[in-house]
């Protein structure tokens, strides 16, 4: 069976028939057992979605926000007739659709790319309405962008393990973290980019996938993904990937990122760094997969990076009288145990980094 | 508060009012929601709480072992008039009971002792009765012995502790992974054992269980016993101690044994060995704490250890179409990985384990 990626649904997209535009999404909460949507033109849905991770992975949650500043933009213009007072805001609200998440970093970028087209249009005479109509075409624009992206992103990396295949002389086994999938991007996927590159040529044995507690992005998103798309995958717990490298089983990790450092240094879904650390450890190359936007030179290294912290239900739903739950739902992995960073502009080490962004 | 062991229930014991002996276990499938007994005259009962986890834990179900060969001699020694028959038909039954789960060596040790015992006093003449009476002595002792072990594996350890927090000058946080406490044996545990040791001393700040996927023995048995015997603990994911040991949270890793090869590799439950190579690669002692009935001299080294694979329902209750599990219960982390191992006859590094071993 070969790959199916026609079978991989868009993940987030934008609709108008008519009237006022539409954000739609998949509900990812429902997965693996039912394929649901959001749809709404209500930018506070957006916003919860992307709290309660109905909506997430970095490049998927920057297009939601730009698709939340967008529908914003189409409420706010028939609230506001004076322009002055719809940039104003427009601008509280991108500040708050800014602050739904605070680790990935392409939710600020895409809000800002939103914000500041909002600006312009506003300063070149454009009415309120025309500035929501701009914000819709903006939002198409990302869209598309994120895809040919992420095709880049697969290119790039699938070059890496043709040699890797070669070498070996066989289709390679690659563990993934979390979903840097189709899922966590308007379509196609970071990490999951490089897979499905790669599978085309027939470069992929096999995915094994970590189940990532505490939400379980493998077990509900990765798997099934990767499962419609027909690539070979296997769940396994977290703590299995050193039992499978132990043995030889797995010949490169490829991740995603949430945010990197000026220097490399990659924060992505808890439990990354402790792959990275193994994959180190067993000689295996530890890619991480993401677009240029995920790229915050205002961050120096991964110490500036924020974390956040999540609810202790989801670790355990149940209290246990005198427990304390620790739920960071981020790790830094430093730039030293990255073999390579995969953008859409080509692949780099750590410390070339500055290469491909300029 | 200080330590409270008196609040931690006796894991399985043996009782006997009048007429034949019982053995009486925690089942743990119900904690941490209900402190539930099984209480069985039937060794098959006995046998069917180890396959299914209501009794877990190397030194928990040789113990276990051992009460099932004794309820069984006593079932057997009502039907078979024959020492002969009841000789052949509790050597059967004994093979049965120790092929309940293969990889901790503990439940094969004890069926072994048990199994000599019954030859040794049907050749000294005694009668089929007198034989399953001796067995309910034998058991009693092994309960003995096991705690007594793990209170002087607890006095090693605390040594090893001690310096640590000298050094520290504070109070230690610890990492455990899965359960080797109190309720892995007859009582008081084995690395926690080591912990109980050292909070008598005010030497543990707070101890990290990891919540131990599939299974969840640390959210389920770890932060259940600890919290009830009065010492801080604080629950993660598994994936989350990377994260703990880089900002220099863990000051020693103490974990228990399934089975120890002759040259120290260790094997554990899943996730011990990427414990391991976190714990080297952060610069943070590992122990291993198991009484010396856990080293399998007739294995050289970890790739002679059996490594039980469970079934797949328990990482992923419903299976997801065209995607495969891969469930090994346990990893072998090897002995250079392993700062010191701990026994009741005190701690040696992996290489001079057989120094404590003779």
């Amino acid at each position: 069976m070969g790959l199916q990626l026609e079978r991989l649904p868009r993940t987030l997209y934008v609709e108008r028939e008519g009237g006022a535009p539409r954000a739609v999404m998949i509900d990812q909460r429902a997965l693996p057992g039912e394929l649901a949507w959001i749809r709404t033109d209500d930018w506070r849905v957006v916003v919860d979605a992307v709290k309660t991770l109905a909506v997430r992975g970095a490049p998927a949650i920057g297009v939601a926000g730009a698709a939340a500043v967008m529908l914003a933009a189409w409420t706010l213009a028939g609230e506001c007739e004076s322009p002055a007072l719809f940039a104003a805001r427009l601008r509280q609200t991108a500040r708050e659709i800014a602050r739904a998440r605070p680790t990935a970093v392409n939710l600020a970028w895409a809000v800002e790319r939103a914000s500041e087209a909002a600006s312009r249009a506003l300063e070149a005479g454009k009415t309120p309405w025309e500035c929501a109509e701009a914000l819709y075409g903006l939002t198409e624009a990302l869209i598309a962008e994120d895809e040919a992206a992420n095709r880049a992103i697969g290119a790039a990396g699938a070059s890496l393990l043709r040699e890797l295949a070669r070498r070996k002389g066989a289709p390679l086994n690659i563990l993934t973290h979390c979903n840097a999938g189709s899922l966590a991007t308007a379509f196609y996927g970071t990490a999951l980019g490089v897979v499905y590159a790669a599978a085309e040529e027939g470069l992929v044995g096999r995915v094994y996938a970590d189940e990532t507690r505490p939400v379980g992005q493998g077990t509900r998103l990765t798997v099934w993904e990767l499962a419609r798309a027909g690539v070979p995958a296997t769940l396994i717990c977290d703590n299995m990937a050193a039992s499978l490298m132990a043995v030889g089983k797995v010949d490169a990790v490829v991740v995603g990122a949430d945010r990197i450092a000026a220097n490399g240094d990659t924060a992505n879904k808890i439990g990354t760094l402790g792959v990275a650390v193994l994959a180190a450890h067993f000689g295996v190359p530890f890619y991480v997969a993401a677009p240029v936007s995920t790229v915050d030179t205002a961050c120096a290294t991964g110490a500036a990076i924020p974390i956040e912290e999540r609810d202790a239900a989801e670790v355990c739903s149940e209290p246990i009288e005198g427990v304390e739950v620790f739920n960071p739902a981020f790790d830094v992995t430093p730039a030293a145990l990255v073999t390579a960073i995969i953008t859409e502009r080509g692949s780099a080490s750590p410390e070339r980094l500055a290469s491909v962004l300029s």
